[in-house]
């Protein structure tokens, strides 16, 4: 039987100032949508990294942050090792129709931008894929993407050895404390 | 006939300069995936609000951002006028089971918080709703709930005046410029 098919973020051109939140909200999204971690490029900067396994610790999940010196050859390696690579860009094939062709099988590796993508992404990319073509969030375009993809499935999700977790309710909040 | 549903999204204590960024991201999802506009409550912020109507001169379409003084009267007002409330929170009920009871011929206000949301919103709001109970982004969360709620047809939405309009494209960026 095929192994669960994994899904990891490749994370371009981060910025330690400017986009700081922008990438956090990035790294918080692709776990709670269900990817196994995301690749970074760009400012190595410990503190989105801190704040991230600050998150995985108290909410569990095995959940990665991992700096690339070079995010082509991340995309090269991927390829290599048979996996499918979709490049999430407003300039793609629209959504709806292309998530149907992504293969089930292989892993997938999620390519989202910052301001300019090199060329290079766009030939070496599976599948160019737009989350709509008006311009709007990197953030938006992950969560849409890994709902489609996913089915929907990340609202089944569980994280382990978490500290806290939500109990569903509909007016207020309810936070149950686990013990390990 | 009914008239159409308008989504309208109302973003919770806006701070000027932390969430400069975070609240144009989620203006400019709120406008891709199908709402007519954004109320901002928290500080009143002219640069945030000048960035997304250069988007809309370029892009087309009637979005509007407006700042409220006071979110829970617009709230109210929403409510006094026949409309539906929906609270974005990660400790609400599933989405995708909750999404399904939002009645299709109401206008919809989809209230996001910022850090701490008073209990008010819990008691006011027609549905308090988790795109999933896990921390991530609001972002995120407005992105999946419309894309859940419109049903995906956002992707056939045309914004009118627009100056440029992006041509889908396998691979590679082709940008069509429109005359008036």
């Amino acid at each position: 039987m095929m192994p669960p098919r994994s899904i990891v973020v490749l994370r371009l051109g981060h910025r330690a100032f400017r986009d700081k939140r922008i990438t956090t909200h990035v790294c918080l999204t692709a776990r709670a949508f269900g990817a196994s971690g995301v690749y970074i490029s760009g400012t190595r900067d410990p503190s989105l990294r801190s704040s991230v396994e600050k998150i995985v610790r108290v909410w569990g999940g095995g959940f990665w942050v991992e700096f690339v010196k070079s995010p082509l050859k991340a995309v090269h390696d991927w390829k290599a090792s048979g996996g499918c690579v979709a490049h999430l860009t407003m300039y793609g094939l629209p959504l709806g129709e292309t998530v149907l062709r992504i293969p089930k099988e292989k892993d997938l590796l999620v390519v989202v931008g910052g301001e300019k993508v090199p060329p290079e992404y766009f030939s070496l990319s599976d599948f160019n894929i737009a989350v709509g073509s008006q311009p709007h969030s990197e953030v938006a375009a992950i969560a849409v993407f890994l709902d489609r993809v996913t089915g929907g499935r990340w609202e089944n999700l569980k994280f382990e050895n978490a500290k806290l977790r939500i109990v569903a309710s509909e007016r207020g909040k309810v936070v149950e404390e686990l013990d390990k």
